[in-house]
C-alpha cells in the first residue's frame, strides 16, 4: 500500500465542494456546538388550559363533521411552541385531544404507531380495538397497540373527549409508518365488550394464554375505578420522593410498561405536598385528572388545574406542588421512558432538596 | 355538561388560524398522503466506491491535521444522496470512513451515541476504550459503547482506515446527545491491551462478572481471525436463504446484539451463489470485506467490490449475488434491527423466488 | 500408557465386593428394570374425604393444645398410602390440614421450605407473614415464601381450618432444610394488615418496587373474592380443553407462578362438563372448593365433594367430570410444575377423546 | 358450624393409630430435631484416588465386556460413603468413571437424566450425541442433555476413561425417569463430527438458530484447548477470592449454565496460592485435571493429585490450597447450583480469613 494521494493544488475548500458532490460530508464541518455536553432542544415545557382547548374542540365539532362525509378524526394536536412548525408535543410523542359527538363514528383503521387514550369527559362511547368494544368512561385508559384496528363510536347523548398520546413522531423519524383503513369502515365487534378486561383485568389471576407479540399488553382497558381505588389504598404510604404516590399501568404478564414505546402512570399528590426535584432523559405528557397545583420546571412554575395538559421535554428539573390544604391532586402521565431504557439512553439525576420557583 | 361552543360566524379557516396561535394543530390539515400504506422515505439505496473514497481520505489526510492543532477526527460521512442535506446514511445510522495517519492521535472523548468500527486497512493502531487499548487490524470489529471513552492512536508506519457506524441520527432525533472531552486529551491505558478479549473472547467459557449496564457487550474487540475461521467452518452448511452463511456478532452473556441500537453481522456468499429476496424494516449499512458481486435492491442492481460501502434503507427488497465462479465474497453489515425489535416495529417479508434485476 | 491391570484370578464377584469396600458401586449391578421407559412410582392417586378429616382435626383440637404448652402446629399430613411410611402426598409436595382453635396462637418460625395456605373454614384469624397480618377468610390463598417468618392467630369465635401445601419433601431430598424460631414467639405486626394486597393486589397498576429475591410473589394474600369474580367473568368463555375455566395465581410482576417451587390454580367446571384427558409429569394436589364431581385417573374414578383433597402423582392420565346438571364445581390446586419446568423435566401429552371410567 | 367432635375417651395414642390408618400423619410426631437450624446430611466430603480407581476400571475391563454381549456401560459410581447404601455422590448428583476399551461400542440410549462427561485419558473415541459424533480427547467436556441419544465408540488403540456426572438422583427423587434404547443399537452419525462446535463454538459469533428447548446448550463439545487457553489468558488477573481463576462453561446464547441442572467450571490455582473459605448450599464434584494440592473442608484437609475425584456436599466450608511452589493446579467441577438457584434455595456465606486445617 502506498499513499497515492497527491492533492497538488487542491484546497480544503475545493475538497469540501468535491466530496459533497460525491455524497460525502466532512465531519469537521459540523457546526461548532453540535457536540453539546447535555442535550439541547428547542422543545420547551408548556401547559395547555383545558377550558380553552375544550372550547376549541366544541367549535371544531360544530365546524367539522366526522365520519364518511368528514374527517376521519376530529383531533387537535398539542404542538410544542418551542419547536419548529410541524413538531409534536415532545420529540417522540404526539399528544392531542379528540372529540366524538353523539351519533358519530370514527371509522376503523390501523397503523404502526401505537396510541393510548385517557378519557376526560363523556360516557356511552366505545373504541372497538381488534374487534373488542372497549367502554370509555372518564379516567379509563384504553390502549390501541401498534397495528391494532381501532374505530370510535359515540352512542351516548353527550360529547366524549379524550386525551390521545401516540408515538407517531418516533415512528415517523424511523420511517416505519404503515397504515391501513378497515374495509368495512367501522370494524364490527367480534368479541364481548371489555373481553380483555374480563380475561386479564385481575392481574394476579391469569389464564395461560399465548400473548400478543411486540410486548404490548393484552389488556386493552384499564378502568378508572381500579386506578382510583389503588391510589386511595396507598394514599397513606410514604410514596416516591419525586412523584409521591405513583403507580405504573403494567402489562399483566410482565410487570413492564403497557407498550414498548410508552409507559403510563397515575400519581396522587396529597394536600400540601411538595415533591423533591429530579430530572431524567425521558419526556413526559401530563394530564391533570383532579385538583390544582404547580409543577416547577427548571425554576419556572407552571400552574395547572383539572383537565390541563403539560409537556415536559427530557432532562428538565421538575418537582410537583399541591398547595391546596385539603384537596388532593391526581396526574395521569405518558412517558417515552421505555424507548430510552431499551436503547440504553435512560439517565436520571436527583437532588436532595427542592429547587424552588 | 352542556355544549357551550357557539361558533357564530367562525369559519373553519379562521378556526385554523386561531388554534395555530394557541399551540394546537388540526390533525385534519395533515397533507393528503401522510398516512401511507407502507413507509415512504427519501433515503435511497446507494453504493460508495472504496477506491474513490480512499483517495478522498488521503487528500483529507494531506489537507487536514488531526489532534490538538487540527480536527478531533478526520472523518467523511456517507451522506444519503436521496435525503435532504444534512441527512445521514440511513434514518437512524450514520456511517463514515475515518483515517488516522502514522504518528497521529485522535483525542479521547465520550458521547451518548454508540459506535462500531470495522478496520479496512492498516496496522499498529489502537483505540483506547475506557482505558483498554484495543488492537486494530484489518477485519477487526471494535466497539465503543454509549458513553465509553475512546481515543485513537496510530503508532505504525502506514495510515489506518476504518468504517465507523454510529447511531448519532437516532440519538439526535430523541435529543439525547451527551458529550464530554477527556481531561487528559488521550486517555492513558488503564488495562492490558485487549483485556476484554482475554476475559470474554472465548464466548463459551466465561467469568461470572458484573456486566456493564445498558446491554452493551463487555467484549470490545471481535478479531477478524475468529470471524473468518467461523465463516470457513460453516462454509459447507446450508446457510440462510436470504444471506447465505450468516453470523451475528453476539454479546457473550446474552447471545443478543453487541449493542442495544446496532447489530453487526458477517456473511459469506459462495462462488456463484444467489440468495432469495426478502425485505425487512431494518436499514443496513454493508461493507464489502472481500470479493465482488451485486445486490439487487427493489429490482435495481448495485454492484460492489472489496471496500465498497452500501446503504439500504428499510423495507426494500434485496438479494445478493456472487457471480464469481471461483471466489467467495464476504460482507460485513450493521443494522438498526435491535431498535425496531425493541420498539415493536420490526417486520419482514420474503419471497420464494428471486426477483431478478 | 499401558494396560497395567492384571486381574489374575480375580472373579467378577470378588471385584464387586472389593470395589464396594472402596466407595465404588458397579452400575451394572443396578437391578433390572431400574431404567424404566416411563416413570414408575409407588405414589398413587388418592382422595381424602373432608368430612372424615375435619372430624379428626376436631379430635386433635380436643386432644392436643397448640402454642407454648403444646405443639407448634396442629397439622395432619396427607400421607400417600401407596408410598413407603414417612412419604408425603406427592414426591415433592406435602399437603396437610391445619386447625387453629379460638384464642390459639401458633408461634412464628421460618424455614427454607415454602408454604401456601388455602382457607377452608373459619374467620377472624390471620397469619403474620414477615410482619404483615394476612387476613384469612374462606377461599383466600396465603403465601409464606421460603424463609419468611410466619405465625398464626385465631382471634375469632370459631375454629379455622386450612389446607397447607409445602415443598418440604423436595427441600429435604436436596438437604436444604434451614429452620429458625422467632425470638418473640409470635412475631409482632410491623405492617398494616394486608399491606401487600393494598400495594400489589391490582396486578395491573403497580409501584416500581425493588422485589423480593428468589422469584417469590411480593403479594402475600390472594383473596377469594377476586378468584371467584374472575371465574365468574370467564364462565362463558371456551376454557381449557383439559381443565375448563382455569386461572393461575400469578406473581404480579412476572405473570409467573407465585413461588419457584409451586404453582397455584383455580378452575371452574360448568354443570355437566367433562374435560378431555391429558397427563403431565407434574404432580398435583387438588382441594374441592365447591360442588361435587369425579376425576378419572388412569381409568379409575375418584369422586369428590366440597372440602375433599385429591393427590395425583405425575404422569397419570386424568380428566374431570362435573355430572351435576345445574351446579358448578370449583377446584383449587397446587402443582410442582415450576420445578419440572425449571429443571427441563416437564412433559405433557393429551388425547383428543376422553378416556372414560 | 358447630364443633361436632366429641372425642369421648379417645386417647392421643389411639388417635395416632386411627389417623395413621386413614393415610394421615400427625406432624407433631415428627422426630425431635427434624427441624434443624442448618442442613444435616449423612453425605460427607470424600476423595477418591485416581490411581486406585483406574486400576479397578482396568480390572472391570478385563472382567466385563461392553456392548451387545455384555453390559450397556462399564461404569463405577462414586458412592458417598457417609450416606446409606445406594446413595450417589452428592444428594442430587451421581459421579462415576466410565471405561471403553479399544474396539468397544456402548450402544445408544436416551434418558431424562442429563449427563456431562470430562475426558481423563485416551484418544480416538467419540460419543454420538443425537447423531453428532463428538470427539473425545483429554480435558474435553461433552454434554449429553436430557433425552439426547448417546452412544460411545472407541476406535482407537488404547482405552478411554472419562468422568461421568449425571443428575440421576435428582430425577429419580422426582420420579421423572424416562428411558429408551436406540432401535439401531449404536445410532448412526447424522451430522458432521463436532458439527455443533463448528456452529456455536466461537461463542461470540453465532447463527440465529432456533435453540433446543429446556435451556440445554446447543454446543455439545467444549474442547480442552479452549479451556486451557482461557485459563492461561487470565492467569495473571486477580481471580475469584474463593476459587482463584474461575471460568464457567456457558450456554453460548445465554451465558448461563450448560444445562438446567448442572453447571460446569474450570479453575486454576497458581503456585503457592491459597483461597479464602466460603460455603454454599450447592454440592460439588471436583476432578483434578493437573497438579496436586489440598482442599480444606470444615477444617479437615483432603489432599489430591491429578485424576482424583472429590465430592463436597452442600453447606460445607471449603478453601483450596496449591502448596506447590512452581506448579499450577487445575480443577474441573460440576455443581447443582442451577437447581438451587432455580428453586430459590441457593445461599452462600464467606469469611474474610482462611480457616486453616
Amino acid at each position: 500500500m502506498t499513499l497515492s494521494a497527491e492533492p497538488h493544488a487542491l484546497t480544503l475548500e475545493a475538497f469540501h465542494t468535491a466530496v459533497r458532490g460525491e455524497a460525502l460530508e466532512p465531519l469537521w464541518l459540523q457546526p461548532d456546538g453540535a457536540m453539546t455536553a447535555e442535550p439541547v432542544t428547542p422543545f420547551c415545557p408548556y401547559r395547555w388550559r383545558w377550558r380553552a382547548v375544550r372550547e376549541r374542540m366544541l367549535q371544531a365539532g360544530a365546524l367539522l363533521p366526522v365520519g364518511k362525509e368528514g374527517a376521519a378524526r376530529r383531533v387537535l394536536i398539542f404542538r410544542n411552541p418551542g419547536a419548529p412548525r410541524g413538531a409534536p408535543t415532545t420529540p417522540p410523542l404526539g399528544a392531542a385531544i379528540q372529540l366524538v359527538l353523539p351519533g358519530e363514528q370514527a371509522p376503523s383503521h390501523r397503523h404502526s404507531p401505537a396510541a393510548i387514550r385517557f378519557i376526560i369527559e363523556g360516557r356511552d362511547a366505545c373504541t372497538i380495538v381488534d374487534g373488542e368494544p372497549c367502554t370509555m368512561t372518564p379516567g379509563d385508559l384504553i390502549l390501541t397497540p401498534s397495528w391494532a384496528w381501532h374505530g370510535h363510536v359515540n352512542a351516548g347523548a353527550g360529547p366524549i373527549f379524550w386525551l390521545d398520546v401516540l408515538d407517531v413522531p418516533l415512528v415517523a423519524s424511523l420511517y416505519q409508518f404503515f397504515y391501513e383503513e378497515h374495509p368495512d369502515g367501522l370494524e364490527a365487534p367480534r368479541r364481548a365488550p371489555d373481553a380483555s378486561l374480563a380475561r386479564y383485568g385481575a392481574g394476579i389471576l391469569l389464564p395461560q394464554d399465548v400473548l400478543p407479540a411486540h410486548g404490548d399488553s393484552p389488556l386493552l382497558r384499564y378502568p378508572w375505578a381500579v386506578a382510583e381505588a389503588r391510589l386511595r389504598a396507598l394514599a397513606d404510604t410514604p410514596g416516591d420522593p419525586f412523584d409521591s404516590v405513583l403507580l405504573t399501568y403494567t402489562h399483566p404478564y410482565t410487570g413492564g410498561p403497557v407498550m414498548p414505546t410508552m409507559t403510563c402512570r397515575i400519581q396522587l399528590l396529597r394536600p400540601g405536598e411538595r415533591t423533591r426535584a429530579h430530572r431524567h432523559t425521558a419526556s413526559v405528557v401530563y394530564h391533570v385528572v383532579r385538583g390544582r397545583g404547580t409543577t416547577i420546571v427548571d425554576g419556572t412554575a407552571l400552574d395547572w388545574e383539572a383537565g390541563d395538559v403539560l409537556a415536559l421535554p427530557g432532562w428538565v428539573w421538575h418537582e410537583h406542588v399541591n398547595a391546596a390544604p385539603d384537596a388532593e391532586a391526581i396526574l395521569f402521565s405518558v412517558s417515552d421512558e421505555p424507548v430510552l431504557r431499551a436503547l440504553g439512553l435512560y439517565r436520571e439525576e436527583s437532588r436532595a432538596d427542592t429547587r424552588g420557583a
